[in-house]
């Protein structure tokens, strides 16, 4: 049997010594703050097991972790029809998000970068009787904790500065593929990226993927199919122009978001996130690949 | 000596007779319903003499060809500088334009593609008391016409639906490249689209760029050098992804706008606009382009 | 217990009596003439037995298959200098390779485009004293089999019509990224894609990279690390621009060929062989595609 | 009246106390020996005067310049079907002119780009009976100067180490777009750019296009229509993707080369060739565009 709680430990040791910890996000003013030698870890067995290091009671902006989230709920609500107006193919596009956008007439190349995930707030604001509201509560649910929240400070710090955001609304809405309103839509987008939780609540509210749908509770919230389907998007397109590094170092499915938080799992087996807020240059936190390699490369534990 | 009238009214003959009209630009709801069998020429020689056909004295959304105007405002409040915030360069993209402002970080190609003319009106805004009165100012006192003015209710329809500008307008303030707020920059754009002139107005408006930098009442608004910079810029950038074309078939500096006028001109020796609603492909007058290649075909007038 | 011998049969009715079958590669004219109604089955399980149906005794040529072949022999040789000369990133790139290739300086997104493949066989070609014969030893080895053989016909054929391969080359030739001569790599390249291979050799060539490095003999080729990383790179850019689409339906990472071959694997479980010369618009096996979805849809057993 | 010589020798003074003055072209090694501090001007008026500085009787490698002329006789020959092949539009490409090729189904954006210049010489390989000494030929006799020879080492350096037009010349042919075989369009290519001649010979051979058709001996080798036509191409096409800045700091059609020459005229007025091997990032030469810019600026003398 593995000793889950000394390779955490083994991991902190040797990731908290590492000098280069990357750059916190500077362009969210309320994430800049951060300290960026916070680190901590939680796993959670599918077996109900629970290991955590360092601060990972602490909570973090979950930020684009949320789009598997809203990616979920929206999958939930309207099914298939979701691939009408967005496409499954990683971007693989290090430099220009919009450019892609234009060239293949504003449909985005996938739910998990930007452009994707406004439209499925879109799909969300259409459905949704109280939108911001029921997708908390959605995410409470499906994390058993009713004291996840908005940050509302973080939120209206993005809308003030979120200029390639409104770029990417408003190229999408001269496509046609947005039907709300622009502000409504961001409101809603910001609102969702601005979540706070810490790195337990994290591994609770993505047990779902691991488990074939059912929560920490074994209430069935997916199918299995649409897990597969959940779980192979974040595997090709979670991590930015990363995803291939992060597949090949790690080999989990996961979502990173410019908190510094990224959770992983293995189906059937474990959901783990860590927390450390400084980032490489491509977005994704620095601390927190290499601990997640350290993880599959300890634990021999990965998809493939 | 060449008989201008009779030239003008063998294009007319000509031009009208043909079947292909072109599509009138309907992504401006105001400028959808005019007709599009309308079409006329103005041409006002350096020597004072002026020759009409068709249409020449309806007034058209001169769009685009505004651009020539604020771009040659800002040069006279700026000089140089101008090109800290824009380049010179063709686009050469029939497909994306926003992709090239991503590509080269926030500088647009030149000053008379969208996302350039903005970034002219954020410079006019900035250095103007009262922005859409100065401006409008100077387009009547270049023109010897102070009946000239906006059409607000093209502005406001342009406003309600231009949403590819506030893409271009957002994506510029990411970069940093943008110091007024969005909405009142492309207020003020939309404003200096809308001014409605008819042939004879424009090829007034454009006599300056004929005549050294002087206006049809012989002031001097512009020095040589700057006229020739300008007349360089509409020669290779003039006519979106046309310019090649329009600078191999016609042969003149002259730029085209969505409601279908093109001004040109040939350095001391003439002005020329035409006026036909409907557009090519590219977004030119289709019309308006086969008149003026054979103008210069017959006249054997160019700067070639 | 799973009936795999009934599935197999349930996929073989329902996928051949599909009307479109796509269309046969008529690029490379030795491939043009092959029957488009072709198709088969091989499925190799962990445990040791094996199901098939239809032609799956029957050749097809590898093609693209054998990057993955090329790459495990290169691994081996070099370790991780290979990422030195390429990515391991998604092209993501429906329409250009090459641009990717100029925007990037030479360095391929990745070991399994023509691009990234050309520099492979350059690195083969420097490291094997036989390059030709030592790579084909190398897959009958890791096969059980010495009748596997090149078909000098196909890549004579692709040879004289590869003009896309020769541009590849020498643009990697104009940045550096090729050390040997362009046609002696690409006879190189051109030869190991023409490999002639049935769908019960390639899920005995492939049982290495589901069975932690041992191939059916039980001999260790790969390490274990070596396999969870080409596993990656399989399901993240195994299937050109439909990796995110093969991910998101079939789960399981994989390869593709122009020859309409498709194999698959799961770790720890199996590997599995379709053959369908009809190919889709992004140059993958059409019916191969179905087939696999029905499989792992039906079975349940996905990497997700 | 203008006193050329003065201005001429001004320019000289003030050209050659610069400091930068660029970077040899190194990847073609025979021209990577070229003195960086050459310097030479010819001036050739409409009117028959002549006049000189510096180096400018010293023979230079035209190479791009070439392909100017290679238009021009392939116009002659194929007239407007040149059209059906490539483009007449800038290609604004700082970055890779191949992405451009394949994104365009293999139509060059313009003929005065590799691309373009390569189909230019396709077309001629198959309309001249001895293509390079035919090509030779028409050169002499629109320059009345019979001694104009290839450089048959430059020619054979660059055979041997110019990759990237190996390749835009296979994807060409992968695009169908090259109706004769790459090594023999290519030898074509690379013996018309080794063109040696000095600026005197280059002020003669681009008499035509300053004078409507005709050469220095009044014959008429081109119609009016087509020097204006090819006089467009230049101005919007012949500086790479620094046209726009030629035009607007000079405002005249003209073509540089790597060699480090560039020739320019002014219809019905002048042609003008300089030479100084140095090149600026965009692979013109740098003194040369300053030399240009000073003669236009001091004699006010350009097409706008």
């Amino acid at each position: 049997m593995l000793d889950y709680q000394a390779i955490l430990e083994e991991i902190y040791e040797s990731v908290t010594n590492v000098e280069n910890k990357g750059e916190v996000a500077a362009y969210i003013p309320e994430l800049a703050n951060v300290p960026k030698d916070k680190f901590g870890i939680n796993l959670q067995l599918i077996t109900g097991e629970n290991y955590s290091v360092g601060d990972s009671a602490e909570k973090l902006s979950i930020q684009s972790i949320s789009k598997v989230l809203s990616l979920t709920k929206a999958f939930q609500l309207v099914g298939n029809k979701l691939w009408d107006r967005m496409d499954v193919e990683p971007s693989g596009n290090p430099f220009n998000h919009l450019s892609l956008l234009e060239l293949e007439n504003g449909i985005p190349r996938n739910p998990l970068i930007n452009s994707g995930a406004i439209v499925v707030a879109d799909i969300l604001l259409t459905h949704l009787k109280n939108p911001k509201e029921d997708f908390l509560n959605f995410v409470r649910e499906i994390s058993h904790d009713h004291t996840i929240c908005f940050n509302n400070k973080v939120a209206e710090s993005e809308r003030l500065t979120g200029y390639n955001n409104y770029a990417a609304a408003n190229l999408l809405k001269s496509y046609g593929n947005l039907y709300n309103n622009v502000e409504d839509v961001l409101d809603f987008y910001f609102h969702q990226c601005s979540i706070a939780m810490d790195c337990k609540q994290l591994t609770n509210a993505f047990f779902v993927y691991a488990n074939k749908g059912k929560c920490l509770k074994n209430r069935q919230h997916l199918t299995a199919s649409q897990v597969k389907r959940i779980n192979a998007i974040m595997l090709t397109c979670g991590f930015y122009d990363e995803a291939g590094e992060f597949a090949f170092e790690v080999g989990l499915p996961g979502k990173s978001g410019v908190g510094g938080g990224i959770v992983a799992l293995l189906p059937q087996c474990f959901t783990i996130a860590t927390w450390a807020p400084g980032l490489n240059p491509q977005g994704n936190s620095y601390l927190g690949m290499q601990a997640l390699e350290q993880f599959t490369t300890k634990t021999q534990l990965s998809i493939f």
